[in-house]
């Protein structure tokens, strides 16, 4: 028998499948127990076909999603088309009428993917998404059947390629955030809307899907904080590599007694922590947990064949299965209710970078502010800032959401502060 | 139904099975679909039993093998006695009785593994072992499930811990090996013999399971060419240190033109690469395909809870092929004909470190000799040494193996040459 792909769209990712197909059949064969071929391949219209066949591209293309669905020969539908319309439709459609799905859509997953697992179990046959967080990094599958035995306390990742790469050149090479998104845009990471990778959202996405494997809860896009590298100064960047931090835009979620809490955030991460040598494009998951205690997951976020790759391996074990006439339990089982955590139970040690007159008491007006919000200073630096300004750099000791809200509204009281910038700062 | 376990062995990671059980049972019942429960644990003789029991350990011990194989109950056998005999004959008394087993037994497996397994798939009973490399580092079966679709080029680990925390001692503090040892020693990371662990010997064995899962080669131990790091000095720290590395003892599989080669040797690793922030008794597996490009997977190489972890997720997994009634998988399946590579096809930088008397012509007389191999060099640094002696150190651009022999034994003719070291140098 040979298993019969439906390639929903055939951009990058997509023609990645074929050179895996290609370069490692012999390995992919004998793990499916069966050829692996496409079938056919959704596009958008004629025109796109018509360039598609010019290319020399020798696939059966079809403008119909309906020529899929109702092909009984087709086991497997791979989406690839990305955002959520047509996207959700489509898979919608394949999984009614029988055939697995293998998406690599974090966005439609993130906020759709309850009712396409639902639907999935349902009708009894699969629904993968490894490639739907941090591209060829394996960690979803990974987490769903080895780290079952362990109880994850907290997963930090970086989750963005397109920030990380930004902020290794602002680390590395002492740019501007400006120059260094110019330079994203140029070599293709960034897009002219740099919105969503920038401002955390895509890392958000991914993780509200890590919550989903590592805490079992489902939570929605809502729940989690977001808060972007745009606010980065190099004065930031120099402060932090002084005092022995890279800055990264960390996803973060973890779970307090009271239930779980996440948020993307620019974050200070010591230098000698895992995650400060991910570098470049490249994206790394670090899971917390009792068993294990320490463990990382690193590798190329995106790209045409790291996700090719994680996408692959999904078709395979669907494969696998239907060559055992098994089928196969669902891509996450870990399920719980949701809880999400009281902002007091959320404790962190934090940077503020904020700008002062500089006259004298000042620092001890904020000590005051910050001491009667419980929080106490482990790092102060002081310096002369430009004309009649100065600049005051806290790191704190340990302090709750609630008690950086808090003096954080004291703070936008004083007219003569203004805090520039207020960053996580991780432990070791 | 309740999945019952017969332990063999109640040294340090079994303890760390029944808190796994306890303190994060909700998950593993849930993932199993059954609750798994410890029915007895074999133990040398009534000597240790009393022991235990009196140490509060409340099982049921038993000191006869057979107690445990004539148990139908019994669905799982868990070997956790190390070494090979009786562990040997214990597994394969199970495998024989129908039952499951899992073993963190990586001397074990590397030597009779293919005996074991094949006895296995013929019994149609699991023979599960990730605990067996990189402890708490889920890479075997990641492997297995997730790189499937991916081709290994190349894989590079840190997969010794005691040597590993020499090493970083050595490097981070400037320790002597000696000093290191001593250390490691009263920490009870290194043995009063510490052979296995500092002459890579441990992590050859490694070495030989990874290029199973790997490159689908079933090697011995003698196709692993291991050096350890004992001869590694102070002076060789320091030169790496300068030229932008860090000394790692690195277990190497790589597959070349005309076939595998496995390497446990100290290596000079860039300081960027991520396995250079691999630090004390931490593990991590480097690897390189034409998929996913690098990954790396990152995490404790031994310890009680990280290898209980990974010898619970491997339950996990067979329980819930025994609720699904399902045989599952064997643990690997990737399977190819041994081919081992020419050593000509080896290719790799090297660093010498060679002690020439102070006089004048000895670098033309180096580099005439490594010229005559078709050698060039990347780097050269000459100093003085003690007395009338002069110390060359040299970084070469890329060589074979079988230069790398021809230049050694043209150096060790010439009686005023005295080449003290010489070790891999790993590109970015």
């Amino acid at each position: 028998m040979t298993i019969k792909l439906g390639l929903l769209g055939f951009g990058t990712v997509a023609s990645g499948i074929p050179f895996l197909l290609e370069e490692n059949g012999d390995k992919i064969t004998a793990a499916a127990k069966d050829q692996i071929e496409i079938s056919k391949v959704l596009v958008k219209d004629e025109e796109e076909k018509t360039r598609l066949l010019a290319a020399g591209n020798d696939y059966h293309f079809v403008t119909d999603i309906d020529d899929i669905i109702s092909d009984s020969e087709i086991d497997i539908v791979i989406e690839l088309m990305g955002r959520i319309e047509p996207a959700k439709t489509f898979i919608t459609k394949a999984l009614k009428a029988g055939k697995h799905v293998v998406s690599a859509n974090k966005d439609l997953i993130a906020s759709h993917g309850k009712e396409l697992i639902s639907l999935a179990q349902d009708k009894g046959v699969a629904f993968y998404y490894e490639a739907a967080v941090a591209g060829g990094i394996p960690i979803l599958r990974t987490m769903a059947n080895s780290l079952t035995s362990d109880k994850v306390t907290r997963i930090l990742g970086v989750l963005n390629g397109t920030s990380n790469f930004m902020l290794t050149k602002m680390v590395d090479e002492g740019w501007s955030y400006e120059d260094a998104l110019v330079t994203a845009q140029k070599l293709g990471y960034a897009e002219s809307d740099p919105t969503n990778d920038v401002e955390g959202i895509d890392a958000a996405y991914k993780a509200v899907i890590l919550s989903q494997f590592g805490f079992g809860m489902t939570i929605g896009l809502e729940d989690v904080t977001h808060k972007g590298i745009s606010t980065i100064s190099t004065a930031d960047v120099a402060v932090a590599q002084q005092l022995g931090y890279v800055i990264k835009l960390v996803g973060a979620i973890e779970e307090t007694p009271s239930g779980l809490f996440a948020e993307v955030s620019p974050s200070f991460v010591p230098k000698t922590h895992p995650l400060a040598s991910v570098n470049g494009v490249m994206n790394a998951v670090f899971v917390e947990s009792i068993g294990i205690g320490q463990s990382m997951y690193y590798g190329p976020g995106a790209g045409q064949k790291p996700t090719a790759t994680s996408v692959v391996a999904d078709i395979v074990r669907i494969a696998r299965h239907l060559n055992d006439k098994t089928i196969g339990k669902p891509f996450n089982e870990f399920s719980r209710e949701i809880k999400l955590s009281d902002l007091s139970d959320v404790k962190s040690r934090y940077y503020f970078s904020i700008e002062t007159p500089d006259k004298k008491g000042q620092l001890l007006q904020l000590a005051e502010i910050f001491s009667s919000e419980d929080i106490s200073f482990e790092q102060v630096l002081q310096q002369k800032a430009q004309g009649e300004r100065a600049s005051v750099v806290i790191i704190t000791h340990e302090m709750s959401k609630t008690a950086l809200a808090n003096v954080t509204a004291k703070l936008s009281e004083v007219a003569e502060f203004k805090v520039l910038n207020t960053f996580k700062v991780l432990g070791e």
